[in-house]
């Protein structure tokens, strides 16, 4: 350690001073309530408070604090809406954390094209309210209320992604600061291109890592003519996940299959009255485009589904029933958070080929029952996707049990052919489980790649990459 | 220069030398007609023979290969079929050209999960024919008889793109030799993950300059139920494009939809023997699904044709009569090479936002008409990519005729907002477009990756990236 490198403390000052003398002197806050609510996103505990808060509105005042901190070797992490489940926003000591919740813009919208362009800090459902009137819609949906940043740094889906994809899909192109503060834009607004290395998707899932996004150039689509909902339960969870199977590979376009298991479908019957349905095993569909397509897709699922034992098929085509339906669906976390008043969940986040989704499901099962823990699961069943709600007491004891039962969980799904987060991230949650899930050389390119962008290892450290040997080529 | 560094011819024996001691003596060829057969692919002229031929069978081979190559700083340029258009696999001097073309085992079908994984030298309608009796198939179809390898590199695409994606969206994760022989997995058979920078997109489309892909995880997709096609013609361009630009507005989820102009027609119908239609403006679709859904998409899309000023609308549901359209369409190569026997045709292959096609196909057309050449347009219009088929002497100044021309249509597009390459890739020929379509510290940023993975410059050297700076963090 070289004595008179300066502190950590003396860096962030230094930083905090070029900042404010860049013009953003009314941007920072070192407010105590400031602070604490960004140190943390949900789920994951806090670590430490950052150093400061810097309340950006374009991709200038960005550029601005990062060669301040780049300069002054200070790490910086990006705050949306702080729903990360795994740590993502959390920041090191002596950071900055750099909210980007006041770039709501959007700064074009083609209609015609089904694209537009917003700033990284509005959300999904803003977006969705402000273009209604041209009869489009963007449709990842990872239930919450984040910010479409946020969601392109972790590269988010939901219930919506066996139709319409995950963010991968969905972005078209990107403005990054880069660690020196420099600006790059990314991809573009055509449909395809061949022309280069795709560094959209490099920063799609990059968890502020690599750049920080400010402008995204997202597809929209449009709504659909018609939308109908179906509810159908079975015997056993085998049944259900079969009946999703070959849902898909009928090549049936069902806009969405969500599975809530016996335990879950208990919890939301009661939290959201959905009188005249069984504490069993159910999926709930959504189904999408002309009325005769609708009804296609429907007779055809329901006659998989009774192949399958499925039993009180039920389809609602009108608007109060449907959402009356989904709404019970999109509640099911607020349901599984009921069954305990006070306790938290936190949320696995496993995937696996669809066809190993029963297998893996009945292990998970055994490894519930053996922890003594209430876990509802919840299932993006036509993704193989699915979250067990692991139900806790607010306690370091409480953690360290979910946590195992994560654990075991995770082990499955990878022993499995699966990943240990289909749309969550790995933020610092799940940097314990990627050597096993990429490999060593893999990691090691992916370190290279950290390494080139961002050599002073600024942009949100010790995230996303378990330390370990870089590519050298 | 260092005097007393070894030649590139040395380098190259070397390298030889140690590749026959790995044991792949009988894998070596520099038999005359090998070497010419690699020093090309399609349209472009060559530049150089390539120093040797190795004709790899598996991963190991390729890394064996690789590794021989870094240690002695010997060029390496991947060979599939052989049809890039942009002299991508053109070798630079005293290079190895890797033929991966034996390369053509299905390492596994996974029928309930819609995924497959193969060898980077099987080529897509192979795969197809083999997969046959599992009702899947693997949607993209560039028109040639391309590698699957070779796809995943030029990331191509082609009339089917409007519905399932181009090979971004339908490549699950890869095997690949790095330029130090080390092998790496990305990605994997899951549907969606969130763990980790995706190298599976960053290999995609950078053309055998980050590695070498030698597997692919490939999704495949249930065979529609029905298919049918519909041909219409129109009197202006416009009405053409506005009619394709409505259809994927309103969502129907068309298969395919192809613009062939005035000039194209004609000589289609003459090539194909197409009886019934008249040198206009035509668009060719393709719909797919249940037969409900087909019949809605048919009535939708023919009515917005007829209020554009369509007419002739015909559709063919027969599987002889759709056939006969759709071999027609896929035939138009041919038959715009046969407008001027013995001609050569060098084809553009610019995509911009789809509201500005027509405003780009006039200008084209003015183009055109200045440059005295005959020129049939050719589009992917629902993607608002088109290739226009410059047909020329095979000549020096034939060329230089046609480069021209391109520049000129290139220059339109970008002005547009659009991309030089919506599907052949950048190889050699697109090369002095890139910096203005993507900006210069983008580029600075690909070169750093680059340089990151392939320091010694021996992976397709010269080709997708003009030199320049780095990006330095």
């Amino acid at each position: 350690m070289n004595e008179c490198a300066p502190s950590s403390a003396s860096r962030l000052s230094a930083a905090l001073a070029a900042i404010r003398a860049g013009g953003l002197s009314a941007q920072v806050s070192t407010a105590p309530s400031v602070l604490e609510t960004h140190s943390h996103g949900e789920a994951m505990e806090a670590a430490c408070l950052p150093g400061a808060v810097v309340f950006v509105e374009s991709t200038d005042h960005v550029a601005t604090v990062l060669r301040a901190c780049h300069a002054n070797r200070v790490p910086v992490v990006a705050f949306g809406a702080g729903t990360s489940v795994e740590g993502h926003v959390t920041p090191p000591d002596h950071a900055i954390s750099l909210d980007l919740s006041a770039m709501t813009a959007i700064v074009e919208v083609n209609a015609e094209d089904l694209d537009c362009r917003v700033q990284a800090g509005l959300t999904r459902q803003a977006l969705n309210a402000r273009i209604r009137d041209t009869g489009l819609f963007f449709p990842v949906d990872p239930g919450g209320e984040a910010t479409l940043g946020g969601m392109c740094a972790t590269r988010a889906s939901g219930t919506a992604a066996v139709r319409y994809g995950t963010m991968k899909e969905n972005v078209l192109g990107l403005t990054v600061v880069l660690a020196t503060g420099e600006v790059i834009r990314t991809g573009g607004r055509v449909r395809k291109s061949a022309t280069g290395y795709d560094l959209t998707s490099l920063f799609i899932g990059s968890e502020g890592t690599l750049g920080i996004i400010t402008e995204v150039q997202l597809r929209l689509h449009g709504r659909p003519e018609c939308l109908s909902a179906a509810i159908c339960q079975f015997p056993t969870l085998d049944d259900a996940v079969r009946t999703a199977m070959e849902i898909i590979q009928c090549g049936i376009p069902i806009s969405r299959v969500e599975l809530l298991d016996s335990v879950q479908m208990a919890a939301s019957i009661r939290y959201s009255g959905l009188t005249g349905y069984e504490p069993l095993t159910t999926l709930f569909f959504e189904f999408a485009g002309g009325p005769a397509a609708v009804q296609e897709q429907v007779a055809a699922t329901e006659a998989i589904a009774l192949s399958n034992n499925g039993q009180a098929f039920a389809w609602a085509d009108t608007a109060e029933e449907r959402t009356r339906l989904w709404k019970a669906r999109h509640d099911a976390f607020w349901a599984a958070k009921a069954i305990e008043p006070g306790a938290r969940v936190i949320s696995t986040d496993c995937i696996v080929p669809i066809s190993r989704l029963g297998e893996l499901i009945a292990g998970v099962r055994q490894d519930i029952a053996a922890s003594g823990l209430r876990v509802p699961l919840l299932g993006h069943v036509g993704d193989g996707n699915f979250h067990a709600l692991i139900i806790i007491e607010n306690t370091r004891q409480g953690y360290d049990r979910a946590w195992d039962l994560d654990r075991r969980i995770v082990a499955r799904a990878l022993a499995l052919g699966g990943s240990c987060s289909g749309e969550h991230g790995v933020g610092m949650g799940k940097l314990e489980f990627l050597e096993t899930e990429h490999g060593e050389g893999t990691l090691a390119v992916m370190r290279a790649l950290k390494n080139t962008m961002d050599p002073r290892n600024i942009l949100n450290p010790g995230k996303l990459l378990p330390p370990g040997r870089l590519y050298q080529g």
